[in-house]
């Protein structure tokens, strides 16, 4: 593939902003008039380990390094950040081709032994669906326990309506493009420390996650606040760090509660202001 | 893995309505009390190829025939319905063990051989992401030209609004759960034809595009009507089966643009009864 353009700095590009303008026609009533959006950015996002290729995944182009850093340990592909010695990324475009980005990682050698051995017993096949599963043998379902650090204990009552209250205002990207997910980490008071769209939710707790292991924070003191659904990876990503309650805007999967109550973790879902539902009891 | 209880008709099973009954606690303006919910179901869903595993896939356990066909037809695994032989659903339980799903499809030899062959040449490598697409090069961002069969000179001015309006009492699902995706199919008048509900919007859209393949209803004559935001993955599978325009409720994303105007699909997005948004220009 011509590599066209590279460049190593993602402030450089204005594409990567995370949203693009697009000409669109407004349909209303019958009448047609042209206007300009704001579209979040959808990028094929290329993550190379020790020079080996091993996903690609549909991403905004906004905290790469996070993200790579948070898929690489939900993904049990490192065990802590420490495991991962260097990380690139590269914006690749090529006059009218589609654009996309590179995650160059480099990774200790027990680790990369480990994705190696992984990779050859899945020799032979492909995978989709849940993360390159591709038979109900390799299916792990039982999550790590989540290892109670005296988090829910200090938890304030209104922890959940101060954190629907405050997203809204770190949803930048969401509030001219309508349609983006965030994934925000709050204390015990629900305060948000940090905040990341993408078009993706799961996109966005990889990018939660890889920051928490960046900045050295402390996962087991605070929540996720997500503004999608709360589904079966989502609750095992947060898991594998040990964070001890995933709160979401809207519904639940079965699977989402079963893995939840599995790992010990509180799940609460349509969580506004005044209301939210917990579940947790069979 | 121990199978438990097989079941071979899924209606024979009153966990297989879609959702389940979950104990929950409601809390309210400091007040908690103990509710029952309707949460929508995820079960793995093991897909099998002539014998061989190929994916595990997060679904909604309800018209699992359809999304097994739909899914082998938009990931290219057979060109067309009549390339699929036979198609056997099971559901697996047992005792305390996470449900799931298995279907076994028998497709005919060529295509069998095509999909052994990409197996091996993806050798020794996992995948996630973009269907087990592990390297941008092997990603395909050139879908099919869907062919004008004169429908969208048929479309109703009035076709959004009517499937807009129309579309909620398709989702039954969603009213008790508050929390699942919708995937409808409709004429040129914006009549729903057919829906299918499902934890996964891709999903949804399997099971739609598995169903016209089964009833070998002609996919260029009506469009779908999306509960979800527009992405690379929904409007790639609308132009495997040359569905010439997509619409949804919330926002695209920009690969979803994109793609579409190559594929020659009319994207709208933004749908309501009284608007909608046309993306497709540069």
């Amino acid at each position: 593939m011509d590599e066209g353009t590279i460049l190593n700095d993602p402030l450089d590009g204005a594409d990567e902003r995370g949203v693009i303008e697009q000409k669109v026609r407004r349909h209303r009533d019958g009448r047609i008039e042209p206007a300009l959006d704001q579209v979040g950015q959808e990028w094929p996002v290329a993550l190379v380990f020790n020079g080996i290729s091993h996903a690609v995944m549909m991403c905004t182009p906004r905290e790469l390094e996070a993200f790579a850093v948070g898929f690489a340990i939900s993904e049990g592909i490192v065990e802590r950040g420490s495991d991962i010695r260097d990380i690139e990324v590269t914006f690749h475009r090529n006059g009218s081709a589609l654009p996309y980005a590179q995650v160059e990682l480099t990774i200790v050698q027990q680790a990369f032994a480990a994705l190696k051995e992984r990779r050859r017993a899945l020799a032979g096949r492909t995978g989709c669906g849940v993360c390159g599963i591709e038979s109900i043998d390799l299916l792990d379902l039982s999550p790590e326990t989540v290892t109670d650090s005296g988090f829910l204990a200090r938890l304030a009552p209104d922890a959940i309506a101060r954190a629907a209250r405050e997203l809204p205002s770190h949803q930048a990207l969401t509030r001219v493009t309508g349609g983006l997910h965030a994934a925000a980490w709050c204390d015990e008071r629900g305060a948000i420390l940090l905040a990341f769209e993408d078009v993706g939710r799961h996109n966005a707790l990889d990018k939660l996650i890889g920051r928490l292991v960046l900045e050295r924070i402390d996962a087991t003191n605070g929540f996720v606040f997500l503004s999608s659904r709360a589904s079966y990876e989502l609750v095992r990503k947060a898991a594998r760090v040990g964070i001890p309650m995933v709160a979401t805007i809207s519904a639940p999967s079965s699977l989402a509660i079963a893995i939840a109550r599995q790992a010990g973790i509180r799940l609460l879902s349509f969580c506004r202001e005044a209301s939210y539902v917990e579940y947790g009891e069979d």
